[in-house]
């Protein structure tokens, strides 16, 4: 049978990422608390294509995954990176697994204990079978107070749910949990996913002693994070869905 | 060229919705300020199919839209339905719009003018000519303040935004408008695109002294259009964005 | 400290639904081939509320989710319900799941195997603790050919990517395989995770052979449901994602 | 009344964007047939903030979106930008804008005439008064038959929608149009609103005879963009839903 993808193509044109989008697998993932933790990803999955191929083969990235069932952790993401190049012949490989991750979190007084959950993202490139680029991404729920809204207003002050983004690049292995836990105490107050009437008591006065705009929570963070020297660069973007507008604020800061 | 569609299904199951979804479009609505307003919409377009024709002719349903050249109010909606029938030889039909609407709207204080975005919906059917069934749908943006985290804290109250979503049913014609207000009224406060300090403060205020839970918001909702002699029937759901979690309250009421 | 939920109302208004929407939550359910599969659900929780209640309490039905630890399966989703009945104090009581379902695959010809992904909906309601209803709802990819295309064409003929959606109720325990089984025998062809060339020019043809509009899906579907005696109600949709147009074709067969 | 935002920063943290996102609003663009044309836009924008202040002034961004009421084309672009680095006092602005845009497009043989909706964006930034980046995106719906199917199957080849998305720098003026129009020939054939039946001979046909992979498209594109003295830099992607999978072929060039 043919192979139409090996033929040669005249346009000279070479192609940076090339390969399969949106591929939903269950995976498991590192877990601090519990060892591992089973979920639900989405994988994107490319490599780079020479100018004279015309196609990539698109099956052998599925079977890539089957090869490591769907165990897709820090630890061996430049392995899958490596077989990524070596089975599709490929100069540079690309790996972005998106996932919901679920953490116990106990209630701020009653320790009543429910499950959040934050979206993750792990992505890394390799270039030549090395490691080229490699961050974590976490979206982080937060309750966000208005300062200026408690400053003005006699009582009460406009809060909301917001989403605080980060990218974090680093030297040595890091936990998502503890990524987590610096950019909750960066916010007015963090969520939880059960609170009983004395817990509800308890965030409500704390988020109104934290007011907080969007650039105050990037600031903390990115404070927090410039002063960690494992981390060698990150992004962060806060977004509040702000409860007296129709849209949202947004802060970003990078280094 | 032979006609596939009009070929004789033998399998004696007839179709109670065949058509055409997600057919987006500019179009033209009634707007109780201006006369009319532009926006665009996403359009479904569905007829009954008898049960001894294979398929429908699904190049019809978009020469119908271009007939009526986005023209669609609650005006006409009925001479589209009709339209439907007849062009489909169908018995029945089904015709379902969304739309972004704005309405200028001025801050409580400084009367600082901005343009607040509303989700609308017109649904209607027709049955072998005849009117059958009409709906409005509105997704309302606003404010609510939790009243049990108001009562038991010392100061602060969280809250957050919320949608509202009626569908009415009605007698004589009634403005997007009007509804809007009378659910606008029915929340700890109203959401604005734009709000200068003063306004700021006064939003604040106001929706610390009005607290509203979900289900507060659906029965005042609920309360006043039973109390309206022109609407026949409704429905009412909100949805809190929980600022102190990461999951909606919700609340649903129909008459 | 006060219970604000419990306060009475005065508006008189009775509440269908009320409770918590959107909460994710790590599951297991029952897997026909390995006993068990963990995933990743989107649940929502009501209960009715009589009309001289203020409030539910909302952080009791994220208690029930915890009880049950996620072990969320058909067989004992009339216990929940009936949980949510008690702990809520309420007359009826509402529970939605929806989750992503792996199910393993061999490609058609090679045997390759791969993980398909079935978004599946588990839906149910009780009543003065009496089970009132209860469904399971699958999407199910599918590709379809086009008949007319095919006939009117001297070679070859548009196809796409298309979802079915059905919703089922029935007597006796019923497995979601055998469901998605019965769905993909009802289109031009199956969809595959992974396909190798020789499966590849299997499917092609198979689905050229087998050419369907999607009134010819929902009616070989329906055709199929209503012939088996253990289902008593059923709905189907079928949406093309049409891949000569930027709009879907739509059909809808309920009974 | 005291401007909580105006206040000292100590943390010495500069934000490089800091704004309003997701404003939802009806706006005017040029139209290379009817010179302009009615749309609503999603709008972000942003400016950068020195680290000695605490906040930004939120309501500006709305107010001057006002002053411009909406007029928001290729050619005022620069205008604004230079309205929020003065309004704000910002070294930097940066503004997005995504709108659906409609073009009228006849059926390749009966000439019926439909409208096509095609996603775009204009994107840019300014520095100390200097217009510092421009680009405008568009995502356009293509067919695309796959020549691996097409080759070893005996009649019959998959296909399916796809959308190619590119982004595109350039030193005059360009119509979204004449992008489109570029993108639409690189494809196995162009998607369209209406089809009669000769018509959909005549697509299913062509696409037949012009087999292309997604590697084949961005290539195309790339190639095609390169050529254009007028183009300064740009990227291309395209994404595929396979109608044999249930997930997408991907492929990215930039230059």
């Amino acid at each position: 049978m043919i192979d139409v993808q090996n033929q040669h193509d005249l346009r000279n044109v070479e192609i940076q990422k090339v390969g399969v989008k949106n591929i939903r697998y269950p995976i498991t993932v590192l877990d601090k608390a519990n060892g591992v933790q089973h979920t639900v990803a989405n994988v994107n999955m490319y490599v780079s294509l020479p100018h004279h191929f015309k196609g990539t083969h698109m099956s052998r990235f599925i079977e890539i995954l089957n090869t490591f069932k769907g165990d897709i952790t820090i630890k061996n993401f430049s392995n899958i990176l490596q077989e990524m190049e070596k089975t599709l012949k490929a100069k540079s490989a690309h790996l972005e697994i998106e996932f919901p991750y679920f953490i116990e979190k106990q209630a701020p007084v009653t320790q009543a204990t429910g499950l959040m959950e934050y979206i993750c993202r792990l992505c890394g490139s390799s270039n030549e079978g090395a490691a080229d680029d490699f961050y974590i991404g976490i979206d982080v729920p937060v309750t966000t107070v208005c300062p200026c809204s408690k400053e003005i207003s006699d009582q009460g002050a406009h809060n909301q749910r917001g989403t605080v983004t980060v990218n974090v690049r680093f030297k040595k292995f890091i936990w998502i949990e503890d990524i987590i836990q610096l950019v909750e105490a960066s916010s007015s107050c963090d969520v939880y996913s059960i609170l009983k009437r004395p817990d509800e008591k308890y965030v409500t006065e704390k988020a109104y002693e934290h007011p907080m705009f969007v650039e105050d929570v990037v600031r903390e963070v990115a404070k927090k994070l410039a002063a960690d020297p494992n981390i060698t660069s990150f992004s962060v973007e806060s977004e509040n869905f702000e409860s007296i507008h129709n849209h949202s604020a947004y802060a970003y800061v990078e280094k």
